[in-house]
């Protein structure tokens, strides 16, 4: 019989789970060892960093993928990141080191109590085997959960189990595959056509779940054919429509009464792929306006059920868009051209204003350039100078929990290496995920980080003047220099004062990381 | 009626829970708003290392700490931080920012499903009140659980709670007290002396608790007058005993069969305040030779019922001490010299040796300097040539989780503004913490930190070598200069090659934080 390991192994590699983003500890070792050819492991230098990496990298390649976290203490540095990883659905399979089965009881040092505990709360699925011949089993199920619920699943393994034989019957699971089908009914596809084509005035509400699942183009045919305004959800962490698109009229705001005010003198919303709504700011009002229906089309059950409002139904996004692309046959209005963009204000003094930056971006930068964002007080001036036409230009922390933009970035530039990547990320948000930076330089990640430094957390100044609180402290955070963290762990760095400054480091060609500091002015993120 | 917030705020003044480390997010904001004078708040730019820093200033002043955290991505990333602050049984009272009540069920962002239950897997008590008028009882209540168990708690608040009114019976609060009395009955106290007059060769195994609890010098008296050996519990995090004194005999090996070992010969093992025990290399064994029994003191009720021998009190140490002191008479074997120092070995090339480094530490600081070491590979070497006298003067990570080092460094040196503090940071450790730097840079925080760069993880290149796995990735961290990192978060640093240059920058008086890199050779943990 081969070993627990080996079996495992195999099945990883049947299943294409490949690459392996890790932060090893002792117990992680015999995982590690054997590794077949064709396994990448990239290291990173904190688990936060890891998940982060790991999630830019699943959603860039649209694969599960495989985290390999330590115990207790690694995999609850982790769990931060792995919020993010929940709210993006992104199928992450989390593989950690246990102590050898006799010393968990005990509670030796490493050892992680009730391992499937720690983690339950946040991820789809979690367990540790109850003997090491069911790890290979329960390592399939890990990542069939993480597929089926496209949410991170932890598998806890002793690590005196990976040396163990397998059981005789331990290779069947090599051949298994698992899939769901979410193709709508013919009485669920005569209602939700009916609910649709019976609409005077539809509006389209579109979720990241249309650029994940690649359909971010179906997305443009479906709202050309229903002609209505689209709205990206709120709280949006990617994408699902070109920003500049005529029908487009941008992110929904985050508040119960901003939203139903958009949804004025619609007889129907009809969302696709999004929860019903990830609100934010409390603006109390009434959740739809009089006379108007919301239709919530997901694949996330949990999101259909806890939704407080409209009718659901749980299938497939890209099922539903081509039934209905089927229904509402050829396009009445053809779309015109996409909207221009404006003149970015500029400021006066030192710092530049935020649309200066993200318009010297746009000019700079190829037209397929994959943003990851994490600058959560320039949310206004981004949309307001990009123009973003290709699925998967967009990716922003799902959960609003910092640290995965930095992080975040250099897995989407490893997921995409033909695609330019460039990381925006915030003077706050970037001291989350410092350490993905050392990935980047390790691994020379094609990939541009603009550190906008404003010296605080803008969105928090945002938030208090909403609240009336005048005197949190905590909000500043001055005295940092990323062009020498940057250099500390191996990425070239540079300060930019002037646009002009900025533009020509951005049309510069680099080869590996590069991290460009640049001093901007406090906005309103609206 | 005040607000529910002038009477929790009020209550943590009485309580002397001034301090406040956080990290805010927009539901902690109305939490901060209006803090009396005498409060101060210290932000960590990341909350693995506020929860880090506050353990290191909850250890250093012996009172519990308030930590202030944003919802289920900030109490995610203090996870890991957290394991630590458990083992160390530090009483830290997590206070957490909740979305407003109407925002939690449909999972609005930034709300946190369910927070409790997130917590508790680590925490001694988690909750959410089930109403406004709840929150200034649960927040005494956290308190209270946090010393009754030394273990964090957490309370989640909805963040339109703070501004509700105060409950008529809110102030009962106020004025409440709740201790916990240990000390033996005298049934108790008669069995226990019998045990430890009748024994004719005991020996002393203590933990960090001893030190924690103000004891390391009463445990001096205690081990003088038994005259047995005193070893220090496996996988220590404090000292509890001087250790060059004459009847020290180190820190047990982390193994079953080592520490059997060590205990042959002695009819009695006295352990004071440790869990029995924390292995962590698999070593097996019998736990104990033939003919030795195992008496535990403890106040950690689940570190006695969860032990695999041994008979167990759970009782106070400190009482029990006094108790045995007054038993046992006078010394009847005069104590004698601490044991010298021995010559370190000198590396050729270019690195020092680790054990030059931690000589030049002992000759060039202070007598009562306080060190919190978090280099893993380097444990032996550092106790061959350290001098350590005084309580309080060793911190080290207590689940073995790296990212308490720095920031615990950063917090004891707030703890102990009378002693110098030195932080023993490995270059895989640093990078789990890094940020603490930037809030000793900004409170100015008198703080060494000594960076031992071997471009490796050294400990687990050791435990491979132990488990016999020779090509297990990710164990290499070279291309980092932590000279750049610290002078990014705006502490000056410097990078020494030779031990004279070591020696003269150790000696040379700073004021305000700096950090000290040092190449050093790779060397066995052991």
């Amino acid at each position: 019989m081969p070993s627990v390991r080996r079996v495992s192994h195999e099945f990883l590699e049947r299943q294409g789970l490949t690459t392996v983003f890790g932060n090893p500890g002792s117990n992680e070792l015999p995982f590690l060892t054997g590794l077949p050819d064709g396994f990448r492991y990239v290291l990173g230098l904190h688990e936060g960093a890891v998940v982060g990496m790991a999630d830019g990298f699943a959603q860039a390649t649209g694969r599960p993928v495989l985290v390999n976290l330590h115990a207790a203490s690694g995999s609850g540095n982790a769990m931060g990141a792995l919020t993010n990883a929940v709210a993006s659905r992104t199928p992450l399979v989390v593989v950690a080191g246990q102590q050898v089965r006799s010393a968990i009881g005990p509670e030796a040092n490493l050892a992680s109590v009730d391992a499937p505990s720690l983690m339950k709360p946040l991820v789809g699925w979690a367990a540790e085997p109850a003997y090491a011949g069911d790890v290979p089993r329960a390592l399939a199920q890990a990542v069939f959960e993480a597929g089926l619920q496209r949410r991170p699943t932890y598998l806890s393994v002793p690590y005196d189990d990976w040396d163990a034989e397998a059981d005789a019957n331990a290779s069947a699971v090599l051949d298994r595959r698992v899939h769901r089908a979410a193709a709508p009914g013919a009485n669920q596809a005569r209602w939700l056509v009916e609910r649709v084509t019976g609409a005077r005035r539809p509006a389209l509400v579109l979720g990241g779940d249309i650029d994940s699942a690649g359909l971010f183009d179906e997305a443009v045919r479906l709202a050309e054919r229903l002609g209505g305004p689209v709205w990206a959800a709120p709280s949006q962490f990617r994408l699902p429509f070109p920003n500049r698109h005529p029908l487009f009229r941008g992110v929904l705001p985050a508040g119960i009464a901003p939203v139903s005010e958009a949804f004025e003198g619609h007889d129907l919303v009809l969302v696709l792929g999004a929860p019903v709504f990830r609100y934010h700011e409390y603006l109390p009002g009434r959740y739809l306006p009089e006379g108007t229906r919301l239709v919530q089309v997901t694949g996330d059950a949990p999101a259909a059920a806890r939704a407080p409002m409209g009718e659901a139904l749980v299938a497939d996004p890209g099922e539903v868009i081509a039934l209905l692309l089927e229904a509402l046959g050829e396009p009445e209005v053809p779309a015109g051209a996409h909207r221009p963009v404006p003149e970015p204000p500029s400021e006066e003094g030192p710092a530049l204003h935020p649309e200066q930056v993200f318009a010297a971006l746009r000019d700079e930068s190829p037209e397929d350039t994959a943003y990851v964002v994490e600058s959560t007080s320039t949310t206004g001036a981004w949309w307001r100078q990009m123009d973003l036409r290709h699925p998967g230009s967009y990716y922003f922390p799902a959960a609003g929990g910092l640290g995965f933009g930095l992080p975040g970035a250099v897995g989407v530039a490893m997921g995409m290496p033909d695609r330019p990547v460039v990381g925006v990320i915030g003077d706050g948000s970037a001291n989350y995920g410092i350490t993905a930076l050392w990935t980047a330089a390790q691994h020379r990640v094609p990939l541009t980080v603009v550190l906008l430094r404003n010296g605080t957390y803008g969105a928090l100044r945002w938030f208090s003047g909403l609240l009336g609180v005048a005197d949190a402290p905590g909000l500043d955070i001055p005295g940092l220099d990323f062009t020498r963290i940057a250099e500390g762990y191996g990425v070239a760095a540079r300060h930019v004062g002037g646009v002009e400054e900025l533009r020509a480091e951005l049309a510069r060609p680099v080869d590996g990381p590069r991290l460009i500091q640049v001093d901007t002015a406090l906005t309103s993120p609206s």
